[in-house]
């Protein structure tokens, strides 16, 4: 048929053109605007360049184009605390009324009373008991639009702007640069997964199946002839520390050729990307800039880099030197 | 620059062009020629063609088009036995010269003899029991190996092809026509989530990130500088019946808009994608067909179709009838 065989032509034409015309569309002069010039720039232009170049050595297919990002504190904002440890701590000040009993119980009334000092003192243990309290007994439905509510409403501390404004611009140039050249975006996060999922498409391009993250039972429940699924207060799954090439594993099933985070519970991870044969990139976001977001690492109590950065060192991953290589910090207003 | 702009006009007449080429080459004149003419055949179009149309009540965005498929029994061949069944009593044999007391311990004793009645009595305790010894106790990358070497070889009782070939073309078609139309495709799969993995893609053409199924526990280790992934033998989730919903929600965070099974292990992932707004699709491939292949349903030991039968009557789900619905059975030799 005519037509037929004529668009046919215009595709060979497109498909034989498209790869250098994506090229030239995807990537502008500079893919990183907001990066200062510098080593860790150069860093990842040239990891990306020679697993992108047909005939290199280094040459890396399509589908094994997998790089994997820690959420909290290399995607976006995680101090004073986590943010979700703030959804936590809403949630069960939300909750009090219907619970007396945590009046006189800790870590609740810590939470209730906004006593930092005692939830530190909770520990892990306590931690998990808020998260349980605010993050179980409802259904998966409920819980999503719990958390778009509370996103909604909350502001930061210290900036006072919404929490998915507070992701950092030179990540989310990163993340369009490496979706530019094929790779496919995951993001591995010791936060629970169904509360990163909730804005993960929207703030950072990256969809719910691309997201890991620590689980908590749910359960299938028919309601009459509604089907639901139900959140249970057992933990089934932590993706932190050697969790995260569990997660990585059993959620993606393909090692990562990069992977990006800034604390001690992405050590593993960078060790299971950047430790086997091929070319591999690893790279740590160090906290520097007190005066623009907020200077930690050995000594944080959230986001803590101590071994990781003795590793980078020894295993030559890219340090990202937040004041010194980026031009700004969080997304544009 | 000159060639830019010119290549960018080549880009806008392709981004222009495309998707009407696009359609002229994903979809021939019958992009299910493997499905006779019949209801099944239908409902199928005319559900993709209803979620796919501009403008149409029932149009589906591209990131929303999540399709789920069980694997054993609704891909590929389940008879006599679930093929990762025979990869562990395989397995069992192989390694009972290192297992002396396997010899008078059932099932061990069952699988080495080829036993099947007593593999039965075993029961579904039984079989776990098998499926550990078979499953753990190496690392991701060796069980990937023994799997692949396994394939490369095994042959199936009835029809001496490798299990690899025995999947069904028409559902082949079906996948590639789903893709075609802007689906993302999963498998849905009770069984082992990295046995699936090793050969989906290059089968089916789904990707492992888009593999759901059953986990046992890993656990990272650093041997000397080489980080590994160390298979333990212990079930963190099995992912049939209610758990289909459970693994949907955790891996894919989706909910599917299709989805197609053929045994009552898929009944819960059919209620959770169809029982809902908005356009749906349920389909159930029933085993009819003795001669091409097997017939069986309400009294199968494995694969049983009974509930899942009763349920698509009621919920409008598509059964196909394999021996008058299907051209042909198997992927050409």
């Amino acid at each position: 048929m005519i037509v037929t065989s004529w668009v046919r032509r215009v595709v060979l034409l497109c498909l034989f053109l498209l790869p250098l015309a994506g090229n030239a569309v995807a990537q502008p002069a500079d893919p990183l605007p907001s990066w200062n010039e510098g080593a860790a720039k150069q860093a990842i232009l040239t990891f990306v360049a020679s697993v992108t170049r047909e005939g290199s050595a280094d040459f890396v297919p399509l589908p094994q184009r997998i790089a994997t990002f820690d959420n909290d504190g290399t995607l976006w904002v995680e101090q004073p605390m986590y943010v979700q440890l703030a959804f936590a701590i809403d949630r069960v000040k939300t909750l009090a009324p219907m619970h007396p009993e945590w009046t006189g119980k800790q870590p609740f009334k810590a939470a209730i009373d906004g006593d930092m000092k005692a939830l530190a003192e909770a520990g892990e243990h306590g931690l998990l008991e808020l998260v349980m309290a605010s993050h179980a007994g409802m259904t998966t439905a409920q819980f999503e639009q719990i958390v778009k509510d509370w996103l909604a409403t909350a502001r930061h501390p210290k900036f006072n702007r919404p929490y998915t404004e507070l992701v950092y611009q030179p990540m989310l140039e990163l993340l369009a640069y490496l979706r530019a050249n094929g790779f496919k975006t995951f993001i591995v996060s010791g936060g629970g997964v169904e509360f990163v999922r909730v804005w993960s498409e929207q703030v950072y391009g990256v969809p719910p199946e691309q997201v890991v993250g620590s689980t908590i039972k749910t359960r299938f429940q028919m309601r009459g002839d509604i089907p639901v699924l139900f959140r249970l207060p057992e933990i089934t799954f932590i993706d932190d520390k050697g969790g995260k090439p569990v997660g990585i594993n059993a959620f993606i099933g393909r090692r990562p050729i990069a992977a990006f985070g800034n604390s001690d519970g992405d050590l593993e991870m960078l060790q299971w990307t950047t430790k086997t044969a091929g070319r591999r990139f690893g790279l740590i976001v160090h906290h520097t800039d007190a005066e623009r977001e907020f200077a930690y690492d050995r000594h944080a109590a959230f986001g803590r880099l101590d071994m990781a950065l003795e590793a980078a060192a020894i295993d030559g991953w890219t340090v990202v030197d937040m004041k010194r290589d980026w031009k700004r910090i969080f997304k544009a207003p």
